[in-house]
């Protein structure tokens, strides 16, 4: 276990602790951290696995696949050595957005590099920093809030494989990025949130002051438009502004299409405080549908307020919330068992 | 009456002045404008009403709602006190982006903040500047091209709200920013532009270099494209560049879903000069459908090239325009009527 | 013949000095151009005319219309004559975004700019570089990805005329931009690519190291994210970033409606590699049903990993690549008969 999942399970799990160093704004600058320079060699075994209701996932252990995925963090020099074992019936494969990568890793039927049934195959996902060419130009880096997914299951392009959930988020960081305390993933799969039954978040807590992050993903066949109250963020790379000089428009409502991903970070109830925030898809019959989930800040007492009303409506879900808590610690604990060879 | 309304009002009243004001490009230098600093409360009494043709509306005097509903002007620091009346006979409510309001004032049902028929519930927006917390990182201000609607009438999101009408426009600058000569809002709301009937604009006129400034809303359930004729704007918080380094896209069509909200500022035909200029959603068949309307720009004769076939089109709809031009009137007598405590 | 044009000839045409020079990355600084100052008279003849399949096209000569048009390529400053030559039995014409024109050049029914069928008529475009207006703002430029399309077939906003094929790329250059060896364009138009069959490319070949760019312009009625595979560019004007301080967003996948256009560029297969790299519209039933294309990088030595079963599967359309290669070959032997007044 590296320094830095330490200290991430230490103020994930630590509640307490948390929720002392995080009530207060002031008390955040106390435990600002940021990316460290990359060029680690990354080892990670993902499992292609069926899960119940007809939904397909990856995850860390076996018989543990969540959708999505697991979040894999890089820092741009990096490079990560994704072994996808596939425990499925069907073949399936790992395509990833934003990282280089051979052709051969491309995870298309065409490039030879899909996964047999009960087979195994590693995948080369490397990284960059920016930089200037030869030729004098500027080349972009790697970092990004980007993610991987299936392109083999149910069409040539993954269509069945991402309508059942195989796909995730990848973060690519460049040094000196600021970290967040938590990072939620949020995947807009045509009327779905995460393939979640409608109504049923999923909802994420956190304590006033915290620098909480999000992933938006979009799968499927549909736009949407994702909105949350009471925050807003970025439209440029880091969805933070890097200063008075970065005009990047800020928002709060963003269009988005299938291979979308974009991210941000939001003080939690930063000049709007404790409650049950909502975000949604804010296309209208998306949102009556159920497309909606809950940013839950709490207050260093714990309440949350105005968050009532809505348990009241969600009680019949209790169970995929817990499955959801369950999500998460099961990603925090196979954090730690990634190898890492500095 | 403030200063700033007064110099408003003079340019857009006074025909005349506005006209020989603005003719000239060079003419516009002398009459630059900027925002003020904020910090100011601002108390606005919003009235929720019924409408002809089963429409909803906002309004800033009883039995004067328009849809949209009256644009909302604040500069970062500034704080709104919005009343809401609800003369309807269905309860509803008023939900904005983008600014800070506690969880209370959100406009949801989850939140307790509707408003019954017959009652009143006063909003309180809160506005910010950027600036630097106490960990060091840069904070972005609230400034934007934002809107408020409700989020109660029809469904749990304001489906039914936003569909008859139910929305406006909010706009919160930065101190320093420019200041158009006239603003003008455009709602992409399912099929029509502002509830108004296929065909039958909202029309916009100006004068030959007068920097007017257009706030683009869409909702409902369709995506759309934005396009202007022979005018473009920056893709960027103010919609102009800043400087030569402001590297943002220059665009003049923009796709936009539900919930989406942006504004630009141009020179009314610069480079381009007078004419009958359309906007149009760029989906074919809602261009065919009537999502159109014009901005006409006209010469110091008062001419306006190419607007005699589009007349000759839109004559039925005389008396949707002459509306029009009531609401324009009706919000800028409504705006010297706020009590504003500098 | 300017000096550009045979520079690029040479380059696109040599197809043994253009693999040598930029087999490697470093030879391609030693090939860097970039964009002469602008203020040149182009004239431009081209033709509107039927073409098998019910489609139509622009061309540049008489009977070698192509879907996508020509490419025009200018730079700010410049003046484009465009005479369009109606040979078909409908009224057409010729409707650009982005570029500085009277209202009697826009193009539509309205501002009597159709041209009837055997009938001529010149469009006058115009262009201006950034700078300081009078009043002390900046203006910006008309660099751009932009493009043109009829506006009067088969209805008012040209529905049919965009359906059938009549749309084609500008390209405006700031003095200074990097030119690229080749440019393609991409057009999702429906649920076509170019109006080509489905499953049938157009597939682009490049050699490792090229700088290659892409227009991509949408059209029809049907919102797409546009996806290429181990490539991606920045989310501004260039497509690239300007240096270290640009903070614009690197994406590889963007949503994208009627009307829309941006263009990037990238060097071939750097950091990945050749390859038979894909590029589809990321909406799953949509890259399902053939909106797919390859960017085909090769080697030194003229191979391209994974391309053997792209073949397989698209032998029936080779006819089809081959008619694709005489539109590259048609446009290149037009740019030298464009007669430019430096």
């Amino acid at each position: 276990m590296d320094r830095r999942s330490f200290n991430r399970r230490m103020l994930l799990g630590g509640a307490a602790v948390a929720t002392s160093l995080s009530a207060a704004p002031e008390a955040v600058g106390t435990t600002l951290r940021t990316a460290p320079a990359g060029g680690r060699i990354r080892r990670i075994r993902l499992y292609a696995e069926k899960l119940s209701g007809g939904r397909m996932g990856y995850g860390l252990q076996r018989g543990k696949a969540t959708v999505p995925g697991p979040l894999i963090e890089l820092t741009e020099g990096d490079t990560a050595y994704v072994q996808l074992v596939n425990t499925m019936d069907v073949p399936a494969s790992l395509h990833v957005h934003g990282l280089d990568y051979t052709i051969h890793q491309d995870g298309t039927r065409w490039s030879w590099s899909a996964v047999q049934p009960g087979g195994t195959r590693t995948y080369v996902w490397r990284t960059h920093a920016p930089g200037r060419r030869a030729d004098g130009t500027w080349r972009e880096g790697s970092a990004g809030y980007w993610h991987y997914h299936d392109h083999i299951v149910g069409s040539d392009h993954g269509t069945g494989g991402v309508h059942k959930g195989l796909y995730g988020p990848v973060i690519v960081r460049r040094a000196g990025d600021i970290l967040p305390l938590a990072t939620h993933t949020i995947v807009f799969n045509d009327t779905s949130v995460n393939n979640r039954p409608p109504h049923s978040g999923p909802n994420f807590q956190a304590a006033l002051g915290d620098r909480v992050e999000f992933v938006m993903i979009t799968h499927g066949d549909l736009y949407h438009t994702f909105h949350m109250h009471g925050h807003r963020w970025a439209n440029n790379r880091t969805g933070i502004l890097a200063g008075p000089d970065d005009r990047s428009q800020i928002i709060d409502n963003r269009i988005v299409g299938p291979g979308d991903s974009f991210g941000f970070q939001v003080i939690a109830g930063e000049g709007v405080g404790a409650g049950a925030w909502m975000y949604h898809c804010h296309v209208q019959h998306h949102s009556d549908k159920g497309m909606t989930g809950l940013f839950l800040v709490k207050n260093p007492n714990g309440t949350i307020p105005a968050y009532e009303m809505h348990q009241q409506q969600t009680q019949d879900q209790d169970q995929d919330d817990d499955q959801d808590q369950d999500q998460g610690q099961g990603q925090d604990q196979d954090q730690g068992q990634n190898q890492d060879q500095e």
